[in-house]
């Protein structure tokens, strides 16, 4: 497979699908719409939920796993749940194969193994979930429950992207069940701010906290609460939900409490995921053309170092000369990888590692050597400096500190950028077919407006930001009053 | 529910049910075979995985992600494989829901929505993965490739138990490609030697490796090697497999590459796994009549400390003291939990944790405390010991790693007086009808020989242990000539 990256400027689409493909992040695979997650793209995540889960645990929580598979009658148990991902269910029907009598060596699906009653893949995991909270829910002691779960999900999708959608991916679903509705509201609030603190701080990825208007809440909630970050196209991506269900579930799966007066209540609810895509949103916000840039406190290889050398001895000369530097590099918890393969020039392996979007460079030659200095080369901004040898380790770790907060600052400037107050209808579509980006207006507050102003403009209301300020306006469709500005965008 | 656990003495099988529910390692769900991995059963497996994927990692393996589903044209593309799969395969058929006419508020599956081609949802994947390796393997350079997956699968079992048999189960699956015989035969034994390094230093539990006979090998493969362990009730059990998979799938998937000759080969390959059937045979092989019993180096607790007090000022007096000796087992890498909730007794609070398996438990109350003792509770052999406050949390650092140990000579020598030769069908039917456990007998090498055994006695051929020694004997069936002994059981 060639290397070349379609440059992001010329097709911004094609540019990503070669980046995720070349870079080894994930491969198209036999089954439409699902992909296989490449070890550099699993280790990439293996990473992220390392964090996450810790963060999770940190506030309380615990893993559990639930089964794959929704019996249909539970699936369809809180209606409005089961109407939003009906149209997105793969089902299962059958548990048996058998030999083909028409086709010699080809199985068929047997007829005679047809289930009784359908199985639905787990788009989302609420009703297998509160079915079972049933049986351990019975009085306020048992309360809370908080309880995350890491797992496949599928959601039948017709266009799909890697990573961004498709139809399995991968994710954690926190399930916690509460005694008052106050405490279901401070849990789904945490959580979001949970995830805040990882995309930003983790991901290098400044994201805006918001509520989701009505027809973009996830079926089945009572309130959405999201985190909505910008790519480099301008477009805006949804980083991570935490969902107030408040009894829906409750009272789909009649699980009550008796609380501290015995008397029987619902019991409230929150679910929050982040998934896979996240890996989509990490290599549209910062990568380049030359390919992938990653945050150093998640990329799978921090500091990769390259010797240059002519013949045996003087690689023998920088071996030695490294190995204490290398030693110490691990001391510090950075991950580094001593590239001395004889396979390739080291111009090869300069682009392969910047392609690979490893944070740090570091090559050393024979003059090099001899004048105790090695050259540092970062991958976000392309600086190239000469060290000296002696404390490079510290030198380095800061320097990975550094770009780790330098990514987030020039997202946070892109994002600065690109997020435009608009006061009329022409200014809102000028700027969004212009610089795209977040765009702050008035909107009415009805769903009538709201659609159509996505059929209008292409542009959604990504969220209502948490920190909104009361402001007296006029929609910018209706005219009619508005107190509060929302943020629009076109979105992934 | 009852806490109450049936003495295994009485029904063994009942009394597994008993201890994994109450014990809270996992309930039974609303789908048919499919159970839920509670939050203390998931630790454990956590613990558990973390350790092999160290394991894993340091040998060399990456971690991938492929598909759940499978097209049936690729299912079926290795013939061995998708008939000893194909009767317990979950297929899915369609890829939605919609209201369904004759009844309001329920769904049916759309017939419109009808797959064009069938998916199985996995029970293995050697086929999708080779299938996906035909893209990344073309030349030598490329090989090996050493990839592993944690994942869940689905094998549609009629007669299923919590972890030892479900429906679904997670479990990792490595599958290797090689550029040589050799080298995926040394593969197949290397990962072996880790699943045989994990059963018996982490869970304690001595395990036999050998090879299964032809009937026993899994579908698609040339050689199974297995480790088998035995339980509490002199049952075996099948703990781990690794496979050398000789050129079937890469024939069956066409995936060839040119040697350093330039020479177009078929890739050599490997497949091995270990599943949460793994927690099923920890709990059967340690347990007893009061709850789990587990092994320190894999228990989601290894201690707990209950202090004894009447009113305020003695608990705080006692957690005054504890304080610094909690830190020093932190310190110590020791995970432990103090227990000072006013809602229950302590005897309650000791009941709980010996059903929970914490190894060490730690009592301690005013008089104690005058005393400048504790007394220190070992969970596998219920002794107590007064030990000094001064020095304490070293004591149980040393303790922790004697229990382990314990542990394991102690399912050493029940294992010993439980490997029985026979030399007779008589004696090889009373051995199993009578003490049960590993029964080393001559048989002839056929097939049918092996069959007749299992339909007369029950029992099958564990293994062929590796390290079985050259022997004259007479098959003790049909008294054919065998030169050496195999390894029977009844077994899960
Ligand atoms: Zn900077
Ligand atoms: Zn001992």
């Amino acid at each position: 497979m060639s290397k070349v990256i379609t440059p992001m400027e010329q097709d911004y689409s094609q540019w990503y699908n070669d980046l995720v493909l070349r870079s080894g992040l994930a491969d198209y695979s036999a089954v439409r719409g699902c992909m296989v997650i490449k070890p550099y793209g699993y280790r990439l995540w293996e990473n992220m939920r390392d964090v996450l889960d810790k963060m999770f645990k940190d506030t309380g929580h615990v893993n559990a796993y639930f089964p794959l598979f929704v019996p249909k009658s539970l699936f369809e148990a809180e209606e409005k749940n089961a109407e939003g991902f009906a149209k997105e269910c793969a089902v299962v029907t059958h548990y048996r194969l058998k030999n083909d009598p028409a086709n010699p060596g080809k199985l068929m699906v047997d007829p005679e193994a047809r289930l009784e009653e359908e199985l639905v893949v787990r788009p989302t995991s609420e009703a297998i979930i509160w079915n079972t909270y049933k049986g351990w829910i019975q009085s306020y002691r048992d309360l809370p429950i908080l309880v995350n779960q890491w797992a496949n999900v599928v959601r039948w999708e017709m266009r799909t992207r890697l990573f961004l959608r498709t139809a399995e991916f991968l994710w954690q679903e926190g399930h916690t069940a509460h005694a008052t509705e106050q405490e279901a509201r401070e849990e789904a609030a945490k959580m979001l701010e949970v995830y805040a603190d990882f995309v930003e701080n983790y991901m290098a990825l400044p994201v805006v906290k918001g509520v989701k208007s009505e027809s973009e809440r996830f079926a089945g909630a009572v309130d959405t609460l999201c985190i909505e970050a910008l790519m480099q196209d301008g477009k805006a991506l949804q980083a991570g939900t935490s969902h107030f269900l408040g009894q829906n579930f409750a009272k789909a799966f009649d699980v009550k409490f008796s609380d501290s007066n015995n008397k029987l209540e619902y019991v409230w609810a929150t679910s929050w995921g982040v998934s896979t895509r996240l890996i989509g949103a990490l290599v549209m916000a910062h990568s380049d053309n030359q390919g992938l840039v990653l945050p150093p406190k998640i990329a799978p290889l921090q500091v990769v170092i390259v010797p240059i050398y002519k013949g045996d001895e003087q690689l023998a000369a920088i071996t030695d000369t490294l190995k204490p530097i290398i030693s110490q590099l691990k001391d510090l918890g950075i991950s580094v990888k001593y590239d001395d393969s004889e396979h390739a020039r080291p111009g090869w392996k300069f682009a392969e590692y910047e392609l690979q979007g490893v944070p740090v460079r570091m090559a050393i030659g024979a003059r090099d050597l001899a004048n105790g200095v090695a050259e540092i080369a970062r991958r976000d901004t392309k600086e190239k400096m000469t060290v000296n040898l002696d404390g490079i380790a510290f030198y380095i770790k800061t320097l990975l500190d550094e770009i780790q907060l330098h990514l987030f600052e020039k997202a946070k400037n892109f994002r600065a950028e690109h997020t435009t107050e608009a006061n009329s209808w022409d200014e809102f579509v000028s700027i969004l077919d212009g610089k795209g980006g977040f765009v702050s207006a008035h909107w009415d507050g009805t769903a009538e407006t709201e659609e159509k102003i996505k059929d209008l403009a292409k542009a959604t209301i990504r969220c209502i930001p948490l920190d909104a300020k009361e402001e007296a306006g006029t929609c910018i469709l209706t005219g009619k009053p508005s107190n509060k500005r929302v943020l629009f965008a076109r979105a992934y």
